[in-house]
């Protein structure tokens, strides 16, 4: 039984998706009865990579999604336009989709997947988080059944090499950007990377298929690293943490259905499964009951590991169109069909513990002053450290226990308008290990 | 549609089955489509944690197997027989088949998969290998479209929690087994923990997956840790190294068929993955083409664990039924449908480093007497380190290069015969970073 699959896109991904189904050999036999039908490219002169006959790559994308030969449309453009149009029109068209376009699903996917579960179609997207880590389907198909707590995780990997070549050189975030721009770990843009917005799409699209619902992109709360200094990540070693950008997906109560989804820098216990995850990798952690924590870890990006998420994808429909003969009924493990939204509390209700770094003119009872002021809004600290002097002002690190996440905002208000205070250099949520 | 199970065995994972399957409210929707229908146990009489109608218990296993009502029969009751004999008998009444049993299925795959694949029904086992971690379903269903270069891992949490344990309090092999056997993480006949036999059978099983063949479980290669001492973990450490228990399954050669498969305790550099698994937790690394290497880490046993991946085994039959409605075409991803034997060749033939520790009568020159032996046989040396004294001889350590095992092995032999040598208390293989 031959599928066949029209390719939209011959990039980076899409080439290494076509090297894959080319050279099947060593493979599960089923790869080879992947046929690539069509590839649909911007310009037919770029060279490539891969030795594909000619007749088969086209502009005419449109096409491609029409095409009634084509089984299975594996959009790799990125971008929100036209991939979105695009897989609309190939899923009103019967065809089942495989993408990376994190972008597109955390945007659109309401509408991508109404309009697949109206169709009986799949819509996949291993590829989208954690590069080849096969995450999402191990979410779907075998971690579901679990009641899940949390799934939180290290998802973009250029902020990860940026936080670890902090780390281990101690340098500075403009510095080490410029390098991860050089080594092309960083794009000229790096907005989307560093500023969280990427690991925001990624942990949409995780939550939405841990708590079984649909996530609206806005509700998620999203931080990134511009703000962190080589001076936090030192205090941080000192007090045994080390700074990763986590996206966290967690279920607040196991009773009520609120979901907290948000990204951050956070302080990691050094000894906490993620703390060691270091460079362009990625890993994703989830917590269940009844089954405890895994882990999932591997690389987030690169041609070899994406195509590898994609072309899973790809068997994984071919072999469930194999056994299912006629019928039209989806696979509800791999189909999403949940129609309602997930309930997503603000921030201010998160509870966590934090980190905050002060400056304060040298008066006697400063740390007096921090913790009276924390404590008319019931944040207790853990412990106070005063560092030492910088700028001729005394440097004082706390970390509280957990707290409301609106108290402690309060408190800080009212801890700008001490006297003893000069500025807050930094505020950072501190995780449990 | 409701899919009706029948359990065999209500121990410590069978109870967990069945308190997911009673409480399906927080999990994925298709667990409340799963109905108990019959549960065999040994004995009526025994206390139970879970809260199953009576009627629904029996001591007549076979009645479960035979019964025309059951779709899938779930076997629980570990150990070689009934469990082999009540599996077949439940093949071949067409029902499939879920086990948590990997003895079981490492001596007796042959027979059981080639009556699945003439029945056309499915014999999943997430949970013989890694407890809760998601790792056959994902070598299945994701990573089989890479060439696998090698599958290893931590499957053994009693040794790697000796092992552990070991290197945390420099305390010897028998005394934290005591300890180990006192907090239940092992039996009180240790053997098939302690001499990698466990271990062998979780390989074989993974092997088998990852290389889409058979694995005759007497070709594999078995070394236990009852030889490891704290002297060489103390070595081990200062080269840069931790010990643990690894199994390997690794292709020797991407142009031929040949594998190695094989479990003996290994020397990791630290920076390893898999070199910071401690305790009772498994981890289990996937290197393949174009995928590179990616790892699943998380609780390699216990109730909960175990149970979440028996009944994502049962969820992921259900979906495929749901969707296949009358077909009786299996889903070839989730299948093993594979019937010849993989090339597994004896340990002589693997390339690998190694360490040994040497005591030696104190002869000038001895060094040079080692490294000619060593040179005789194309054995090349990374590291020597003269130790010390111990009990008056004197006790030298050598790293190889990559070499060849037979010729490792004669020039051990050779070595044997040389008067300074007096002893060679341990002989280690070293795996790259």
């Amino acid at each position: 039984m031959v599928f066949k699959i029209g390719l939209l896109g011959l990039g980076t991904v899409g080439t290494g998706v076509a090297q894959i189904l080319l050279h099947p050999q060593g493979r599960h036999s089923l790869v080879s009865e992947i046929k690539i039908q069509k590839v649909g490219v911007r310009s037919l002169d770029k060279p490539r990579r891969v030795d594909l006959p000619l007749d088969l790559i086209t502009t005419d994308l449109e096409a491609i999604v029409m095409d009634p030969e084509i089984d299975i449309v594996v959009e790799l453009l990125g971008g929100l336009e036209p991939a979105r149009s695009l897989i609309l029109k190939a899923i009103s068209q019967g065809k089942h989709i495989v993408t990376a376009n994190k972008a597109v699903i955390a945007r659109y996917g309401d509408e991508i997947y109404s309009e697949a579960h109206k169709q009986g179609v799949y819509v996949l997207l291993e590829a989208a988080v954690g590069g080849g880590i096969p995450v999402i389907k191990p979410l779907k198909q075998s971690l579901g059944v679990n009641r899940i707590r949390n799934v939180m995780g290290i998802v973009n990997g250029t902020t990860n090499f940026i936080l670890t070549q902090m780390s281990s050189h101690g340098a500075d975030f403009n510095d080490v950007l410029a390098e991860a721009q050089k080594l092309g770990y960083a794009e000229a843009d790096p907005t989307a990377d560093v500023d969280g917005l990427d690991a925001a799409d990624k942990i949409a699209i995780l939550a939405s298929i841990a708590y079984n619902g649909r996530i609206k992109r806005e509700d998620i709360y999203c931080e990134g690293i511009r703000n962190i200094s080589a001076v936090d990540i030192t205090y941080a070693d000192n007090l045994g943490f080390v700074i990763k950008l986590l996206a966290i997906a967690q279920k607040i109560n196991p009773d009520t259905d609120e979901l907290q989804v948000r990204v951050h820098p956070t302080l990691l216990p050094k000894d906490h499964p993620l703390a060691s995850i270091n460079g362009v990798y990625n890993a994703v952690l989830v917590e269940g009951d009844p089954l405890g924590q895994v882990m999932f870890f591997g690389p987030g990006a690169g041609e070899g590991a994406t195509a590898s998420a994609v072309v899973s994808d790809i068997t994984n429909i071919a072999g469930i169109l194999i056994s299912s003969g006629d019928s039209k009924i989806l696979d509800p493990l791999l189909s999403s069909d949940h129609q309602h939204y997930c309930n997503v509390v603000p921030i201010e209700k998160v509870e966590t513990r934090f980190y905050a770094r002060f400056l304060c003119n040298d008066i006697p009872g400063v740390i007096g002053h921090l913790g009276t002021s924390f404590g008319h809004h019931n944040v207790s600290l853990e412990s106070v450290v005063q560092i030492g002097m910088r700028d001729h002002l005394a440097e004082i690190v706390v970390v509280t226990h957990d707290v409301n996440e609106g108290d402690f905002r309060q408190a800080l208000e009212e801890i700008k308008t001490l006297s003893a205070i000069n500025t807050i250099p930094t505020v950072l949520r501190v995780l449990h290990s």
